[in-house]
């Protein structure tokens, strides 16, 4: 006896994963060095040294007990000071430890956040397409209806009008998600106004307020002189859900945190239901080892050269081939029309006849469009750039 | 614009969590030496020395994107292989890497597998007295209705009449914590085969399996010559839930395990909706470097010597004051009855009076009892014994 919809789930392959099951796969019979693999987004740079420097430090440095023990669940104090610090450092305003709620990563921080705010079974959250997949099993843990504006295919920025008209009075949340997986793309200040105008606009006719969740993992992972604006700071109304995944490359190790500002309506209110929330999902408290490694790494840079390297060699060599690709500004991430404007089409044949491992975009809910994951070697886009001239060529014949 | 019943829940306080941050307040009054808290149970002995060694040597031995970067959901192949090599070499059986999912911890392993477990709105999963009052919030995210069995006081063991009276064919589990928190005793054999009997019965006469969730942090933590049965060996349809919190006093880094027996009914399908349900909570991947950490040390076992000192301590000590308390064979809990009957009262005249923190039974549904956590120094137990000495001469009178 077991739960059927789960199950089901639990069959059902991500496509994402497939694919990256595929490369290891293949790799064993024609060398990793002819697989091309873009699918997944895995950092590919190591860890600030600092980080290994601070887990032998502490571990030297910190009774086991103390050390391994449990925190309280929102962090340790330490922890959620430093973080506050350094976001009060960075983006000015009103920010304190105790605003700060740290987490499994960012994955439960979004959980934890749509929980909170849901206020119904008919409670909506919206998302703006392309995004992350994994938002729609989220939400419908709690029990919210995920609801998706589709892309706005010119700019990959938002379609101020389509939103309006998508909010309703169940409206309670909208995931905000730049630099965005899966179009590289951050939304411009115009665009963050605009967004908050309607928001506003919309609160007061339906006499609640609609929060943005801003989900930003790849808020540092920006290239060249671009901005990524900090969306309190636009919108008081503005909850974050952060995650060092990707800017202190530590993926695995699961620590991330939710920010309820002062300013935002009932935050108070906000943040014992977060801490409730999280309390329900077994979160019991994050990883203390990594908290004390966050302490004191928190104002760490991702060196971002690699990656910079890797977007303008991928990004000039298809674009002079011939691919469009939307203004990748940020994360690790290129999205690349599919010339034929068949994705699925593209990812397939790509894979079976170059081993080059791209995902399309209808995973993203934006078919036509291919998402590659450049956090790989440079050498590797080198050598793959054959495969996306042969694919073109093809199409192009 | 909040949930209001997380909202509500955030706001109650746990009376155990209240107890702790009074020790700690009070403490900064009158100085920790005169504080007697027995209010928690955050393991009093360091890890094993093996642990930080290893923690040390991944950092230096393996490269950081490997390390720090994603494991597959489930855990590395590894660390759930050596999991799986320890668990058959101590308890026989055809367990392989395949049937253990790593996790964050116990808690989001009981959440995942009510989740999996559980087919309709109306499923319940029971629950025997004294029993862990975080079960009612997990069963409540999951959809699920927890039902209580009251306690068995005459020996904290399992009234299997009542038990077999409370089974309905909404019945999708029970689960059963031993060595138990909070009354520390052990289930014995007769006890296991006793609910065995009773699911295997009542699983045929409603035409499906009724799992057992073994809850068992405290597998590790007994004294003397009790042994601990491995329920699967009992019964087939068991899922254990684990966790290294307490058995390597490491509640803080956050990691456990689902196993899911392939003799189990349903194994593989099970296994897929735990997968699917830790999806939907955030999963991601439990904590890497851990993960590499338990790969290493997963045949290290506590020293549990200064456990059994207080322990001894403490039942002898209070039992000759004239303290009734159930057989501590386990754990590092004292269920102790409280002399008038009354606990709450007890505890908080206990508080008040002495500084003695004791948490009442009636937090675990089994009145008249209080739950002594003896992870805490040996010379905090001599300095309290007064104390306790006091509270009994003041009811006697």
């Amino acid at each position: 006896m077991y739960n059927q919809h789960l199950y089901e789930l639990g069959l059902a392959p991500s496509v994402i994963r497939e694919l990256f099951s595929y490369g290891i796969q293949k790799a064993a019979e024609v060398g990793a060095e002819n697989i091309y693999d873009y699918s997944i987004g895995n950092p590919s740079i190591p860890a600030p040294a600092p980080v290994n420097a601070a887990i032998k430090n502490v571990v030297d440095e910190i009774e086991s007990t103390v050390l391994h023990g449990y925190s309280m669940a929102p962090g340790l104090v330490g922890t959620r000071d430093a973080v506050a610090a350094n976001l009060k450092k960075r983006f000015g305003g009103d920010i304190t430890g105790n605003d700060i709620f740290m987490t499994c990563g960012a994955a439960p921080a979004l959980i934890m956040t749509m929980k909170a705010l849901a206020v119904s079974a008919e409670s909506e959250v919206l998302a703006i397409a392309p995004y992350f997949p994994e938002y729609k099993c989220f939400a419908e843990n709690c029990g919210v209806k995920l609801r998706v504006l589709p892309a706005d295919t010119a700019h990959f920025q938002v379609d101020l009008a389509a939103l309006e008209g998508m909010i309703t009075p169940e409206t309670c949340a909208i995931i905000v998600n730049s630099p965005n997986n899966p179009s590289g793309v951050v939304y411009t200040e115009e665009t963050l106004k605009g967004i908050a105008d309607i928001l506003t606009r919309k609160g007061k006719e339906y006499g609640h307020t609609i929060c943005i969740i801003a989900d930003e993992p790849y808020r540092e992972l920006v290239y060249g002189d671009v901005k990524v604006p900090f969306i309190p700071n636009i919108y008081d109304n503005t909850i974050v859900c952060y995650s060092w995944s990707k800017s202190l490359s530590l993926p695995g190790e699961r620590i991330g945190y939710v920010y309820v500002p002062k300013k935002c309506t009932d935050a108070d209110a906000i943040m014992k239901a977060v801490s409730a929330a999280a309390r329900v999902i077994g979160h019991v408290c994050p990883p203390t080892l990594i908290q004390r490694v966050i302490e004191v790494c928190v104002d760490e840079m991702p060196d971002l050269k690699a990656y910079e390297e890797n977007r303008d060699l991928l990004y000039q060599s298809l674009t002079e081939m011939g691919y469009e690709c939307a203004k990748p500004d940020g994360a690790f991430y290129l999205f690349v029309k599919a010339p034929n404007g068949n994705d699925w089409e593209y990812s397939e044949k790509a894979k079976l006849e170059h081993n080059l491992l791209v995902v399309p975009g209808s995973v993203f809910e934006c078919p036509g469009y291919m998402r590659l994951s450049y956090c790989v070697s440079n050498d590797m886009i080198k050598r793959s750039l054959p495969a996306f001239q042969a694919m073109m060529d093809k199409i192009k014949k």
